[in-house]
């Protein structure tokens, strides 16, 4: 792409973080491009949401496609928003050069950098080769494909419970395999699936359970290999569905050679204002340090991030 | 009023920051008690908003009613919020005393304190009649109404000087009236302030002057009066806007005897997590220290302080 003169702003996400940001950086009359795969980002696959301020009940479908409206308003040629991955971020004197996976690179005075947190994967044989076809990392947006069959959930924290308790509406039998030997989250989940699986033959919780491989008749998942941790026996689950939730990890490989400060969690560290250790670069949302990874406040952490580039610009002019 | 077990959480105030960390403390199942003047808080008389995401354009009584669609919603009774000033907060032995202006008082293991700020007016003729009809109190918020026309600054410091820098990019002609023969403020924005006012016929700056009166058609400003304080001689600008920065104050009046900790702006100060000095005690929105005295901001910050307190009944119980 040829630029006659960097960006004032750029946006790397189009979660909410990203979208605020997007919204009072245009609103404010920046020179500002929003690079990323999907509006919406991960709200988009977050299923119910009644959390947001201001409605009742919505889901990510539908908030996502408020954003995607707002932003389309702001950016009606439509070419300050280009949906692509970012693939690296670096420095170039005073400038930042943003790369996305077309191979296009754009330069900017600042960077807002929202790209979010992605699912942690068991690397496993079989995993990748049955990705999206039974193996799959959000059970909100591929649950409903399930429908009457047997499916197993990997992971035994809160999304694991989450996704467990929306599963048993849908398929005939979920198996949750987990490494501990109770499962972790709040306390009524917990309580209600132990309950759920001592009554219920169509609930099963496998405690200690090692997720060894994932088997499949090349075209699809038909089961999937667990090892008790204690005893070393091998078992396979029949099941047409694997639902992995074992946790998130923020999305960083793009600005590995930057030098961000990263806390033990590979968050970007900032400051109450969004700032990263390096100056005009921001980030906000999942993918920060920020304690509560919360749709509102992550949308609050993009205004502040917005606001901070600004004031970067004005005293960088 | 009787209360046979103390709160788990008391929200004192009902703006976004209120209303978030309610519906957050409803949903988890905490008892809380909602109190304040009016659902919706400084939200109501903000005029036109366009910067809350997931909706294109919004105004103050809009948002505020969805804020009072989904408290209800949660609280279908009516007894977990009630629409009273507080008057007064104290401590009584672990837990906190919450007085309001009907003299009732309840008993609470935590407080979210989101009673926000109060803009100081002009106390001029028109001004009041000319509120939200081209005389604001809000440049982030406002400012962007305002494309392509001339507006006024009221105001010589930072406020004043932020509201300027974004006008500039915005509207068509700035006036910044100083009562000072000097601008405020950080020295930067000074010199570009000073600086671009030489250079440029889209901005100037009026010193040493005196806002007398506000001018309109009835339906809209269309001036404002400027007396020279040291020759006496009035002039009146001709604007469509009107940009009152003078400064807000942090309504704490009813926490004054708690002892927290306020910065030199009387504002409340904060960790990322909202809690204060106090043990139990969290604040939220723009009556803290937060830099960004934004609708989205508030809400976030609502959120946090919200899960800040189920953390401390949790460590509490």
């Amino acid at each position: 792409m040829n630029q006659d003169k960097p960006f004032d702003v750029i946006v790397a996400g189009l979660g909410p973080a990203g979208v605020t940001a997007a919204i009072y950086s245009f609103r404010n009359n920046y020179s500002t491009l929003l690079l990323g795969q999907e509006l919406g980002g991960a709200t988009l696959v977050s299923g119910e949401i009644e959390n947001w301020p201001g409605m009742v009940k919505t889901n990510g479908f539908e908030l996502s496609a408020k954003f995607e409206e707002q932003i389309r308003h702001y950016c009606q040629d439509g070419t300050c928003l280009k949906n692509v991955l970012v693939s690296k971020i670096s420095k170039e004197g005073n400038l930042f050069k943003v790369e996305d996976e077309s191979g296009d690179t754009y330069l900017s005075k600042t960077v807002i950098y929202v790209t979010g947190r992605r699912p942690i994967k068991l690397r496993i044989p079989g995993e990748e080769e049955y990705k999206n076809k039974g193996v799959t990392y959000c059970a909100t947006c591929d649950g409903p494909l399930y429908k009457g069959k047997e499916v197993a959930v990997i992971g035994g924290a809160n999304s694991a419970l989450k996704a467990t308790q929306m599963l048993m509406n849908i398929a005939s039998k979920v198996t949750i395999v987990t490494i501990n030997d109770k499962l972790k989250g709040d306390e009524i989940s917990v309580q209600q699936l132990e309950q759920a699986a001592k009554e219920n033959s169509n609930l099963r919780i496998v405690y200690r359970g090692n997720t060894m491989e994932v088997k499949g008749d090349g075209k699809f998942v038909s089961g999937v290999v667990v090892e008790n941790m204690d005893t070393k026996e091998k078992e396979e689950i029949p099941v047409k569905g694997i639902f992995v939730e074992i946790g998130s990890s923020p999305i960083i490989d793009p600005v590995k050679e930057l030098g961000l400060k990263l806390n033990k969690g590979n968050e970007i560290e900032v400051s109450k204002g969004m700032e990263t250790n390096i100056p005009g670069f921001f980030a906000a949302g999942d993918v920060t340090d920020i304690r509560d990874k919360q749709i509102i406040v992550a949308a609050g952490s993009g205004c502040t991030a917005a606001l901070s580039a600004q004031e970067y610009l004005t005293k960088n002019k």
